[in-house]
């Protein structure tokens, strides 16, 4: 039996899944690794799911920050263009034959690093839902990843810090001040969208937020919808989808929702996934180590 | 006697003049309009210059966020282009013949208003002490202000958050936590400056301290440099100077440093000028109503 672990910064998600890799039975708890002191993993990983890990012939496989330095255990990342055989075969394992990390992976542009941890899995799991060999995949979240997936396999991907600079602005900055909550407002994150792309500089686009609030042409519920736009209409502005490509959101609905709104006000279709893209993605590294059950 | 009066969000600075516009006298003090409460300036103005207004034939002008919504009394707005004239003329009077605001300047671009407040004068006085009728002005700091000058007046204008941003990421953000403190790193700084250049979007070169860090390949004390340098190449990337302007910085040494390095290193040779350009401005202002000593 394949339980499948997606544990991240924030939270822990772990799923009993079938032979064709959907969820028989899922359970989420708020124990990201910022949660797990050094030392705790295996305990919190046995409250989660110690009772599936006692069935025979019981395989977990993890993948996320977990994997990560301040994780359960350090996997090292493959490196990226990388497929199914890469990952299953660069699997850190915790107890042998029962327990592995699934490497993040890691690739080098113009001298620069950039990472991902548990996107690789969640992208492979894209192309198995979707029956797609390549696709251009989004994960939006507090550091957004853009996957692009050729012939089956990860071709390369970018960070964007799109979630944690909006967090930054709306908690933190001069531009939070005239903001109050209030529902997404679609008309006020495309104005933001369509700004940020105009002026190609976000460090001065943000100014806009704070300006229109000034003269009264930004109602404070508007605002933080507004922002939303300015960031996204940033990232969108460097990183358009190629023609043929399918895109593909993949994540939480209130994070895909403006990212769909803005590639349809850009003429960019998309198709929307859940977070069932991670369960298939772990059964297909477990089907591929030829050790699925 | 002209008494001037620079009065920002963190910090009041005032100043005797003597008829060539140079500081006989100056104060500084932690009473930025953000310290004071409302109704409160009078009082803050008289313990700052109290004994300087009882002066026979004093003036006081002001210029900074006092003349905010949130400050001593609102001055509205000049509209840019806007020359010495139209400073002058739009003085809004706390005290009539004796204390008076300096409007800042508004402008609108695509639909987006921008706003300065004491980067007027200062632009003024920049021209007054260089001798210069065109020049482009950059002023840093938590909001960079760029100023374009033209045939003596104020062309234009662009507000960045540069500062802001950057104090956000060092503080706040996951990128500050594998940082610490150190002197000003030059080549850091540069390589921080060249890569926000290259990528052309800051919301994935921002990512770049991180994954340097990760990979041991930042120092920690030289993470504070390269950040700002990201910063100022992200600035910079969308707002070179014109061919034939003079570029000329203005502000305390600490923030004029890095700009200097960063235009150098771009081939755009510049000029510096301290804080007494306030002091210009003011006196040309006052010189231009035909009311100074």
């Amino acid at each position: 039996m394949l339980i499948a672990v997606d544990w991240g910064t924030s939270s822990l998600r772990v799923a009993r899944l079938d032979d064709a890799g959907r969820a028989i039975e899922e359970r989420e708890f708020a124990r990201g690794i910022l949660t797990v002191p050094a030392g705790g993993f295996a305990q919190v990983f046995e409250q989660a799911c110690g009772d599936w890990m006692r069935q025979p012939g019981a395989l977990a496989l993890i993948c996320g920050m977990a994997g990560s330095r301040q994780g359960w255990m350090e996997a090292p990342y493959a490196a990226c263009p990388a497929g199914l055989e890469a990952l299953a075969s660069g699997l850190t394992w915790i107890a042998p034959g029962r327990i592995a990390i699934v490497p993040g992976l890691a690739l080098e542009r113009d001298g620069i690093p950039d990472v991902i941890r548990g996107e690789e899995t969640k992208a492979i799991g894209v192309l198995q839902a979707s029956g797609a060999s390549s696709a251009t995949i989004v994960m939006p979240g507090t550091h957004c990843k853009w996957v692009r997936a050729r012939h089956g396999r990860i071709e390369s991907f970018a960070t964007f810090m799109t979630g944690e600079f909006y967090a930054l602005l709306r908690q933190h900055s001069i531009l939070g001040r005239t903001m109050a909550e209030g529902p997404f407002d679609r008309d006020a994150f495309l104005r933001g969208l369509d700004h940020a792309g105009r002026s190609g500089n976000l460090l001065h686009a943000a100014f806009s937020a704070r300006t229109l609030s000034l003269f009264e042409r930004l109602p404070p519920q508007a605002g933080p919808s507004y922002l939303s736009g300015l960031l996204v209409g940033e990232e969108l502005r460097s990183q358009r989808p190629g023609g043929h490509d399918s895109v593909i959101l993949v994540g939480a609905e209130k994070l895909t929702l403006p990212y769909g709104a803005a590639l349809d006000h850009l003429g960019l279709p998309c198709r929307t996934l859940g977070q069932e893209a991670t369960w298939l993605g772990l059964h297909a590294i477990a089907s591929h180590m030829g050790n699925p059950s």
